[in-house]
């Protein structure tokens, strides 16, 4: 019998914001990998192409011509998962088990800038503050419109995250529903603040940079940390260090150092495997009910499946779908290795 | 304003297992595909590989030879997620956000025959009866050991599934607590036996079979369909028809249906596309906790992440990491699709 050592022994964590658990096998990172290797386009990319649907002044699917836009640009996606159509719909209450109803929602691409070329670790501050804006002009746009409750803003980067495209660009799911994990994450943010009128990661957060253990990098106003009960291996956070509700929330000085967090995590990202690092990230905040939501504190979160390489990722199959998610690096030794990154972009090191 | 299509328009399903929504768009099935493509290995494989560490014979990781097995084999994984080792914990009472609790578990691979080239589609019924024999006794031996209280039998299929080794063979993981996707399972599963006295899978199972549309093969003892809630697009669940507990329950004559609709499922996938079909499946079954378990009734999912072709699958990603699970094309339709295939298995059909 031994006492327990967080760093050596399998464990299971909480996540108090999803209000689940999660396995920790801290000694499995020695393990061989012989499976499936991730391909990796080292090509360089024009910063124009003209075959890509995303570039200014170029076709798209549906036939339409892109502006020769400048900042970001925002269009409805030719593909939505959801429609705008109104739909009558009477409440079967027969179905115990055939439960279904009609969703309404618009789905809307987001051109980071014209550049094909340029990712979000490689722009500008001046060019991440606008999308910064652009987000937040959908987020009350989108939100404005009656029957549009919960605006999902995202971003899948890289082939091995399903984007089929590499010029730089997000995605903006805005519905009549709060979805699944939304509503979990509300759920327990609510729980928390009715029970002790602070946002659950206002006290989070305090007692991260306490320890500091986890904290990959501080500013004046947001704080990456790689959350305790992380399921991928190179997971983080970015929590507002204000308990502000929503994006539209954020002072000047907040969407400054908003954007600065943003290019000094994803360059941090780029150059722990000197790849253009794959994700999907997305940013949780205050649904737009109409309603009062004290309990909700801005958050994005990346979600990275990369373990070992630019081609070696973490698995989420098998015992993870069957049973709960599981890592095999422990959070903390993860929040170090980022933190080591330099800051300046492997690219311009080579340079 | 037009009337709820359930076949054309968006909509939301409840999943009453996991207590919780998937959105499905079924228009959005004739999307493109311009994202990336899987790899598919097309090579015939040798009846015996010697540098295959799971092959009878040959040597493993851990410098141990494997007997000249000539059924299913099992042993210990050499890279395992729990230990075994009992721990010495004090619950740390005054971390909010910093909930650990070490996991004693054992994992185990079982190698499915020695044919290094034989998948279940291709297997004999006999050996799959044998596979479903070894599942039992490890239940059995796993869940009469002190502190084991969930053993959760899977199956990762295919390179995509990140399977590391082509040797057909599933694992075995067995640990303290239930898992989290059990956890929610059994507690929707006991709400509805309280409320009922029959178990949740016994009246779904029943409905299902009254309008059959997402039944793809029924035999006298288990039925697989497609769940009303399937998040996959080819998801499907092989489902007992007697409430029974867990699978040393079964007849000799259940085992021998089990082997055979086990067989004819993965026939119709492999037919599918063509391929050695990848997925993700696993048995979800009373808890080995040593109490009455009534509420549970034996099921085997099937996650197999292919949409269109071999190459192209379904990325669950960006807006269902963040938000929820979403998918393209709808159960009834997977159902009728994997209804039709032959029966036959296409390698048979070429020769
Ligand atoms: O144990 P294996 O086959 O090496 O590993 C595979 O299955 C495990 C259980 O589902 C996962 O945790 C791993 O991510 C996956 O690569
Ligand atoms: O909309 P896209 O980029 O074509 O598609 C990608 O992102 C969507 C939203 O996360 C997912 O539903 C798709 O599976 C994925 O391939």
């Amino acid at each position: 019998m031994k006492n327990f050592d967080i760093n050596e022994d399998p464990h299971r964590r909480f996540n108090p914001l999803l209000n689940e658990w999660v396995l920790v096998s801290p000694h499995r990172a020695k393990r061989p990998w012989q499976g499936q290797n991730e391909t990796i386009t080292t090509e360089t990319l024009p910063k124009h192409d003209p075959t890509c649907y995303l570039c200014p002044g170029n076709v798209r699917a549906n036939g339409e011509n892109n502006p020769n836009y400048e900042e970001s640009f925002v269009f409805e996606n030719d593909f939505a998962a959801m429609k705008q159509d109104e739909i009558i719909f009477e409440e079967d209450i027969k179905h115990t088990f055939f439960k279904a109803k009609p969703e309404q929602g618009i789905s809307r691409v987001v051109c980071f800038s014209p550049r094909h070329d340029l990712t979000l670790p490689e722009m500008e501050i001046e060019g991440i503050e606008n999308i910064i804006k652009t987000w937040q002009k959908e987020y009350t746009d989108l939100g404005n419109i009656k029957y549009i409750n919960h605006v999902q803003i995202f971003e899948n980067k890289g082939s091995v995250m399903g984007c089929s495209n590499p010029h730089p660009h997000g995605q903006i799911w805005a519905q009549s529903s709060l979805p699944t994990q939304v509503e979990k994450t509300q759920n327990s943010l609510k729980s928390y603040f009715d029970k002790n009128q602070r946002t659950l990661l206002q006290d989070y957060l305090q007692a991260e940079l306490r320890t500091g253990e986890r904290v990959v990098i501080e500013n004046d106003h947001f704080v990456a940390l790689v959350p305790f009960w992380a399921i991928w291996p190179y997971e983080t956070m970015i929590i507002s260090k204000r308990a502000l509700n929503k994006i539209t929330d954020f002072t000047a000085e907040e969407t400054n150092a908003f954007a600065v967090i943003l290019k000094q995590l994803t360059i941090k990202y780029d150059n722990l495997f000197s790849t253009s690092f794959p994700y999907s990230s997305g940013i949780h905040q205050a649904p737009t009910d109409g309603l009062e939501h004290p309990e909700w504190h801005f958050h994005m979160h990346f979600y990275p499946p990369l373990l070992r390489s630019a081609t070696v990722k973490k698995f989420m199959v098998g015992y993870e779908m069957l049973g709960e998610s599981q890592r095999d690096i422990t959070a903390e030794r993860s929040a170090e290795t980022l933190r080591q990154q330099s800051d300046i972009h492997y690219k311009l090191k080579k340079k």
